[in-house]
């Protein structure tokens, strides 16, 4: 077994106990089997291979067995989170909310504006984003909220922004917009480069429809919950408007009767099982997945129910889980995570940045709630397959196996230039994120995916954790030669 | 002076005492102005003009004298009436509704379908038209209601049917329709010659223009009534979309203060000042008047509220009145009572059809309510001027000096062929009605319009009531020639 240790927070962990990586090689000395730990025995180990000319002496299917899927994702979009600061950092902040996010594979969130003050105007803009600067740990952009007075002062900050978010039906915080002449203002005076996104239910959905066809611009639907709405957005498609919309992990699996009920507030509300049918049935119309993280705290929820879930840590697993379940292809999972997102929002690279992620892993989510302060999720205790096991941000390992190995602040806002102390960067680590980037995440993982389809190694059924050897964290290039075939070394 | 007495019930009433033409007889007779009453007479007296070659020895300022202004219009079209028949006949029948509307110079009413059973079906369409047609005074069509499970056999309805109507929001009588799916389905479904309409208040109406603009199809919006609505219909019909609608004169001229609380109930609510000065802003997006005729009794009025105003009888005064105020020319007000209800509804001709109003006469508005059987009007005590003299429809007399000359079944459904009985025609009065018949009624008060405004004579500030002598009703075509020049004869 070669397995090198890797670089933690300055030093190479070989005895990090708590790692994949230290437990495989304390096995592999327990269990008598060959072990190389460095990184210039290695590089001698493969020359001689290559000395030997032809296969070495061993059996594939007994030397080279792993058990774990390991895939490589391009690094995640969440396009809407709600991070609580400034005004409710007893929920969350941002460095509770992107440390959560990283957890969750997701390299860059949009952030919406309903904060305390409420992100509405050039002072509020500069707050939020002195606060996220400081302490983000992964990539963002901030959103703009329209009120029925600012559409002017919004058109000038548009450049930096997320987008224009427009709530137009009850939710928490108040920015919600009742005349439609307002929202007719906004769609007029917003630069067309920037995304509108509503929050609009059933009838103001489609009345956010008439506006844009009034106005003839694009908008995008945030959570869409029910049969009614992506009934309409499927008709609006077919006629060709443009429009696009996310759907919420909590409505794609949850109905009402699965949480309990001073825990369900949510806005939207969860659906009954026909909305949850309705979703799953129109998916091609479902552009992106995103988790409305609206973090509150169990006291909270369980005095006054304010509405919300927080989402952004779990729910990859829970896609992971639908792809394992076959209601998803991964595919469908990176359009909606990264392609659409990155595509609708107008959203630069972030290069070198992807997530590895373990298809194998069956866990169960924890009642803990993670990283986010609301520490709760209405998923606890459900299984779920596929954990992550390594998140990449431009070159650097900000994440891996559960530590955190960046800093508060190493986030950028994605719709500003770099200020100079974030020019400084930590060397990457080994060759392989080069290599990496030469083909980019997507295509690299598709090409994976295309392989193993094909081999039928990714859908097979995953066998029970208990009945498997702990393996190597292998990075997935490397299993992309058939098992069967004899390795290149 | 000549007047010719005309006929009334059969015979020439010389002698009905309460008439506007009795009553200049007797002046004439009482002052000692020579009088003609009889047509051959007439005809010798013309041919003595004749043969005088050259002017007659008269003063035309003098001896031709009217302080009358009588001009023709087409025969009006209101395209929102409710006859409440069948359900609730204490409070309208089609025998009083069409009455009403007669006598406030319309010949051609749309009726809403929350009857009681509604208008949703086969079966109640031809219950409804039976009494219809066995009662109705001017001509008239029927709206089909919109239910959540009928699209597909009022597709087949929709020939004979005066267009589709869905409620989109609260109102009177239970045919709301909540799932925009729904909608969908209708302006999918409903066959493209045929008009729908909705009842659909702010955002509510941007939802419908969502819709039509998902199915490619025009919508006309009833009753629109305040700042924002109208604010939304002008964006989009300046962004070209295929929207059209109406505004109800209660909408146009009152405001929530202005009525009695117990009577005020109405949908949508009556505005704000501002929401009626809108309106006026917007005159040229507003495509029709149409009076929203919603007959309650003032019991029911004064005990549960329901909402609704009475109209018909009262919203050709109150236009012409505001023409004589100058805040709408007679132009824009054919335009919204004929023209543009005959192209948006595609309504056929009503051949021989006519008006004939009195714009100097002063009246107030009084406080039984005419011929509904509601008995009330919010307009009671209202000063206006102007007034319904004539009312011909298809050649024959219908209405004359608030007499009906015409028996109940006299209207026809103006979607349907006429039933045999109805062919039977009663002879025309005199030459008049073929000389107009030449060149329609529409193109005939243009030009006497457009005449008249270079004269100043229209809509030159009218005399109190009281100054004035009575003079005898004059045929509009006669007030052609200058008052100023030698008349022909």
């Amino acid at each position: 077994m070669i397995n090198l240790p890797i670089k933690g927070s300055g030093a190479y962990r070989v005895s990090a106990f708590r790692t994949h990586g230290y437990r495989t090689r304390r096995m592999a000395i327990d269990n008598g089997i060959p072990l190389i730990t460095d990184i210039k025995c290695a590089k001698l180990f493969v020359e001689a291979l290559r000395l030997v000319k032809g296969p070495p002496l061993m059996h594939p299917q007994v030397d080279c067995l792993t058990s774990h899927q390991v895939v490589r994702l391009p690094g995640l979009i969440d396009v809407h989170v709600h991070m609580r600061e400034p005004g409710a950092c007893h929920k969350e902040t941002w460095t509770s909310g992107t440390l959560a996010a990283l957890a969750g594979g997701i390299t860059c969130v949009l952030a919406m504006p309903n904060t305390n003050p409420p992100c509405v105007g050039n002072a509020e803009f500069n707050t939020v984003n002195d606060l996220a600067e400081s302490q983000a740990y992964c990539d963002y952009a901030l959103y703009l909220g329209a009120t029925a007075n600012n559409s002017d002062k919004l058109a000038e900050l548009a450049p930096t922004a997320a987008g224009l978010k427009m709530y137009l039906n009850e939710t928490f915080a108040a920015l919600k917009l009742d005349n439609v002449t307002d929202w007719i203002k906004h769609f007029n005076t917003f630069p067309r480069d920037r995304m509108i996104v509503c929050h609009a239910e059933r009838q103001t959905l489609a009345a956010v429809i008439g506006v844009a066809a009034i106005t003839n611009r694009p908008v995008h639907f945030c959570h869409v919950s029910n049969a009614e709405e992506i009934g309409i957005i499927c008709e609006a498609k077919r006629n060709g408007l443009a429009v696009t919309c996310e759907v919420a992990p909590h409505h794609l699996l949850l109905t009402k009767d699965d949480v309990p009920e001073q825990l369900r507030a949510v806005k939207p509300p969860l659906g009954t099982a026909e909305d949850v049918q309705a979703l799953w049935d129109n998916l091609k119309s479902i552009d992106c997945f995103a988790t409305d993280h609206a973090p509150h705290t169990l006291e909270e929820k369980e005095t006054s129910g304010p509405p919300g879930f927080p989402g952004v840590e779990v729910m990859l697993p829970l896609l992971l889980t639908e792809v394992a379940k076959k209601r998803l292809t991964m595919e469908d999972l990176i359009e909606r995570l990264y392609t659409n997102p990155k595509r609708i929002f107008g959203l630069p690279d972030q290069p070198n940045t992807y997530v590895e992620v373990d298809l194998s892993e069956e866990w169960t989510i924890p009642t803990d709630g993670g990283f986010s302060k609301a520490k709760w999720t209405p998923f606890a205790g459900r299984k779920v397959s596929g954990r992550v096991r390594r998140v990449v941000i431009r070159g650097e390992e900000a994440f891996i196996d559960g530590q955190v190995l960046v800093k508060p602040g190493f986030g950028r806002n994605i719709r500003m230039e770099p200020t100079p102390r974030r020019t400084q960067r930590l060397p990457s680590i080994g060759g392989d994120s080069d290599a990496f980037q030469m083909e980019g995440p997507y295509k690299s993982v598709m090409r994976e995916l295309a392989y193993r389809r094909g081999s039928g190694a990714l859908l097979a059924p995953l066998k029970p954790i208990s009945a498997r050897t702990p393996a190597a964290y292998m990075p997935p290039r490397k299993t992309d030669s058939p098992p069967t075939s004899v390795p290149p070394w």
